[in-house]
């Protein structure tokens, strides 16, 4: 069975969360999510490296087959862009590492895919994740929220439901 | 003696010097620079791999005690500013992993060290650079020129020459 790790990368807090995909149209299965804090009086180097081991710690724990990401988009300020792309950095290598399939979906996909619609606000996709994942009770961060969205995105696009029609004529 | 590995981040092309920094007042001495080409036709996470395998080999091999990088500054576009991001993630990593000190610094320091002023062109650079450091003939790719000066620049600042009177006096 697929499991997809998604990953929102960030060099002071990245969130992870992991779903088991149903091909069977049954909804795909939450296994956990969570966020990575790195401590901001860390040197940048020593926060990449602890992003690492807790990234390696949940792959070898959960043992997922895809990792999913957004895809990087123009619109983020180029510090922020920076960082990001500090900490796919050590994500990507980490799926290199272990032969782990890579996919990346634009952000406007991922909305549209949770929330119906590519301009969805942050609110929007996460109380629409939750119709569609079962998430644990209580308040989960943003980052973990947005990282299942990722996930969800993947295990949507990757294992498509059969046609309508054939709901339609059980 | 202290060892400086300059980094030029890329996901297509990465930079890379190396010079021994001498606190006697005697240049500084050329050891190695090159680069490290990525396949353009490989997936990002496969070159990143690569990045990493051809950085731990030079910092296996040439054992430096420093890195140094520019410091991401705010005038690049977007996208590129998400590859050096990933790309600078990778060469961080490698850093932390093996305990080499990390020293950052802005692009008009580096140009200011070793062509005079904050400004100067790439070829400015280049050519003030063959005049500071013994730098093998012929061609020499832009982004190891690149990676050199950063170097260069670290070895300044991290030891400073006497002060001009004492050379006066000789």
């Amino acid at each position: 069975m697929p499991r997809v790790l998604g990953i929102d990368p960030g060099t002071r807090i990245a969130g992870y969360g992991v779903l088991d995909v149903h091909r069977d149209g049954r909804p795909h299965a939450f296994i956990e999510c969570g966020v990575i804090r790195l401590k901001p009086d860390h040197a940048l180097e020593a926060r990449l490296l602890d992003l690492r081991t807790g990234l390696v710690d949940i792959v070898d724990r959960l043992q997922p087959t895809v990792i999913a990401i957004e895809r990087p988009f123009v619109g983020r300020n180029v510090q922020a862009a920076f960082s990001i792309g500090e900490a796919r950095g050590v994500a990507l290598l980490i799926a290199a590492e272990r032969g782990i399939a890579v996919r990346q979906y634009p952000p406007a996909q991922v909305k549209s895919t949770v929330a119906g619609h590519g301009r969805a606000t942050k609110q929007d996709v996460a109380r629409l994740l939750r119709l569609q994942v079962t998430m644990p009770d209580g308040r989960v961060p943003a980052d973990a929220t947005d990282a299942l969205a990722v996930a969800l995105c993947d295990a949507v696009h990757s294992a498509p439901l059969p046609p309508p029609q054939a709901n339609l004529l059980r």
